[in-house]
């Protein structure tokens, strides 16, 4: 019945694990109380200007899956359409001279977490509450009246990809695992590069290229008989206290959950904790469904890890998320 | 009615003067005949690594209008609808623990060419073809087959500012007046920038400062009693020549028509000719309501009318255009 | 700004009387307190059976406004956009021969109530609750998990039209004339037509000529200065009691906003009262946006002013509101 | 690939079996050259008014699948997407009392052939033309210019069920049977009813209970392995003839084809040759995913197979189709 979707994920509260953590990484009152931004502030001027060194070779990447109605989503999540992209002008002409200018114009209907996106700051709420502590009402019908996804302007810094499928020699991480802040420590030593405050980290599990071969039912992982629900590799729980330590501006992942779903084994039964403690408590946006093969492949042959990322947002105002290409230039 | 949209822009044949320069500046055969990127081929590694030296502050700007119902778009341009965002989920809770995990999602509805965009090669045909000569049947119901948005992949590299509306030492460009050849080298002497091969240009004439205090029939410009049509200043016939000696790979403007409308004054008559030249003969990627007003401000202050550009499109499959959030890094 | 549409109808609480309706003419206990359909129960077989005898000759009248782009909303209320239809296949031919089979496919989207459409019982709340009571959260944005439009399930039955311009003597009623219970007695017997029980009642103002001559601010009304707000003929406050007495199973208009507006000059500051006296408190459906001027004409030429009415809304499920054709046959 | 749809359907030519009942049942001429109605004309005044006669208990079946997200589309048939209904007002205060109006809206996306629909008469063309032989480019990306659904205006009149699947003593039809005029007649017969010129024929073949229980892969029927196509019993290729005889001024069936598919055993690799022979030739409006069920089960208890039927369609100008609900009248 459409008016009421129902309960899928039956869970458990959040264990005390969580709940301190939520403590140690909050950013309320870092930058203001009216601030809308989150993490997005450490990346100064400075740092886009170091970022740019980053640019050796000017070759270009970008980590967006295409824009079409055979999309990544297979209508599981509820009003999370693929585009809908249909034509109001063919060759139109309006001047009785088809010599003269002819048009095409196109209109699409999409969910704005649908392909690659980011999500926006009010995307997740819990204990009642979205970033800064703002009462989850901020989130109307007519979206976000504060943190909208607008509000965080750019998405311009230097990125790093931490290869985690790579470090541990496998073609993708295998069905809920949970990557820990060690797998990001151990990827950067051996990947050597630094990371540094206001940095974009990009975390490769290896499950876009299933999705790229048109097989969403592996893209999203193997259904857990238990529970139903599909097993995916991604961030678990220690990784909050890495990207809050380390100053990071946002995170991007090639999956579908961005977190290790549907929990991770040291909390288990814990829904999606990762979504609470980067948006709601660290205002910490967080990438879905960003295609990071071909630049792991470049990266892997010649070394560099690092390079200028940029992958601002649509303007949508009020808007929970929005669809971006991600250009990352080495 | 909806079913025929009514001819309102009677003109006139396309006179010989824009049939000789259609023959100057044609690429058809430039970059092979399978080429679906146009000039947008000239931003080579090479272009990127230098347009990063652009870079000096830091400092970025966004040149995007806001994504909202209360867009560019007055109904004028018929199906080019302005964005309608709307909710699929509002602090829904999966779990039966508002404790845990709740979320908002989102959906939009827009034209893909309603607010500040490129077009796409396809977006334009005349006599019959599309870029490189291709049949205009190359665009149907589902899109533009070849040469769609997508294929253009990047458009990241050295933009390079040029304030028309500074130079004649006016907030905005009178009405219907055509920017010429001239005028774009004025700008670029008085303003002490080079241009270079594989540079995007973008040209102000002040009109978005009338959107952005939400009139858009100002925006638009002044209906002209005598065709019943808006006049906006765009830019004129002799561009394209300019844009072609000097191997510009992209082109925008803060206009809505980015050419001048309803004419060019020496060529009476002849509705929208620099959409045909540009799309179909060069290949050159144009964009078009681009807010151009604070980093004209910025450049106008320090003097430093280059940047790098990043403005990669959604990569929507067969789009005829994109909306795109231009970000200019200085 | 697209997150918090204003307030733009700044009025006063609803005063006693308004309250002292709601007391009189509420329903919610009379059909069981589970009852999804509120009036709409008056409609029994009985009724339909013999709602068929006021067919004579066979005529029918569509009492729709075309659905076009070019449609009656004007973008005063928000979201409520006009159908932007587009095609998704165009003389399709899957085969290879196109001297087989050839397709072609629409798509819309529209605003359930941007035409010709019948509110559903949860359109309107107050005080906190909807129809029968129920809590307001019942509507989420999901939609109406009870009393949505699909729950209606038919509505078909004797019609009657009242055609209150007539009965003055003017093509339309004067701006904010609130038609009373005493025009109506006065219509019904000046028209020689008696009102059952079960009864769907169409009451013309005489406002859709407007609409039908591409007219939409005549068709809202003319802008009251004091208030910046149109000035609408329509239901007054005292119809209520009436429609309830009458048992009458539904109403509708041909004006946009079915009742008086800004308000009953007997209850000033008073906003839409009649929504909330007739969806929340008697679960009486609302029509608005018909078109009445052709059945009205051929009723005042043949006297007949009944006739088996079917309006039956479109079963979107958890829907607020349906467009609807309705068909009058005489 | 977006914008292409594959060829999935490889098929052969129309044998001469289909092209000689295309010239005995062609009308074109028949109600002027201008028609743009086809078989609805055989619904006169005298019709309807002899149609009420049908109505003996007043009650009223609805005919129509339940319009949400989780629809009868698949995706198979690219572009005609579920509906998907969004809020854009949820107990919306203008007023700054929550004790006064309080408003909910909606809006929706859908494909006009996605649910209970009729195709318009344009949704076939074949050699080249629609209906009329009106060349094929009257439908273009803002839909026919003529024939479109909003000229029918009405549908109603007498139905009269035709259960086939009950004559056969099946719960459903065979995968691929192709009902016959042979069926017709003994359905007719066997229900005791007489068939007249400007009827409405329903016909059943059972597939809809499946779609009722929510197995969308046996509503559309078994793939066939040799094919990889579903396999629909429906309409056969002597129906047409039968139609055309009986002035039938209408045809719906509770399947997803129409016709039998993916062919007439008679006719084997014509695809769809019905839908030509009825929109393009005759003019005969089609129905599909009627949900018969109950108004079947109803039928054969009471031994009355016919009723009064009104099914007008929405009146979206230029449709090629629309979702209606159809409303019978016992």
């Amino acid at each position: 019945m459409d008016a009421r979707p129902e309960d899928k994920n039956a869970g458990m509260p959040y264990p005390q694990e969580v709940l301190e953590i939520a403590e140690a990484v909050r950013n309320w009152a870092r930058w203001g109380v009216d601030d809308e931004r989150g993490t997005v502030n450490f990346i100064t001027d400075d740092v886009v200007r170091h970022a740019v060194r980053s640019v050796r070779s000017g070759r270009r990447f970008s980590l967006a899956f295409p824009l079409q109605l055979d999309g990544l989503q297979t209508g599981a999540i509820r009003g999370r359409v693929n585009p809908l992209r249909t034509m109001v002008a063919i060759n139109a002409n309006r001047n009785g001279d088809r010599d003269t200018f002819c048009t095409s114009d196109d209109v699409v209907t999409m969910g704005l977490q649908a392909a690659t996106h980011w999500d926006g700051l009010c995307h997740a709420s819990y204990r009642g509450v979205v970033y800064g502590g703002r009462p989850e009402s901020t989130v109307s019908e007519w979206g976000a009246a504060e943190c909208g996804i607008e509000k965080i302007g750019f998405l311009t810094s230097r990125g790093v990809l931490l290869d985690i499928a790579r470090l541990k020699g496998v073609d993708r991480l295998p069905p809920a695992y949970a990557i820990t802040a060690a797998d990001l420590d151990a990827a950067a030593r051996h990947q050597r590069v630094e990371i540094r405050s206001g940095d974009i980290v990009l975390v490769r599990t290896g499950a876009m290229a299933a999705a790229r071969r048109g097989d969403l039912p592996a893209y999203f992982g193997p259904i857990d008989p238990a529970t139903g629900l599909p097993q995916a590799s991604g961030i678990g729980l220690s990784c909050a206290v890495w990207f809050h330590r380390h100053e990071i501006a946002a995170v991007a992942t090639d999956n579908i959950t961005f977190e290790v779903f549907p929990w991770d084994p040291s909390v288990p039964g814990a829904i999606l904790p990762m979504h609470c403690l980067h948006l709601v408590e660290m205002g910490l946006t967080q990438g879905q469904n960003w295609d990071l093969e071909a630049l792991a492949a470049d990266c892997h042959e010649d070394g560099q890890y690092d390079f200028l990322l940029e992958a601002s947002p649509q303007p949508f105002v009020g808007g929970l998320g929005s669809p971006v290409n991600p250009v990352a230039i080495k």
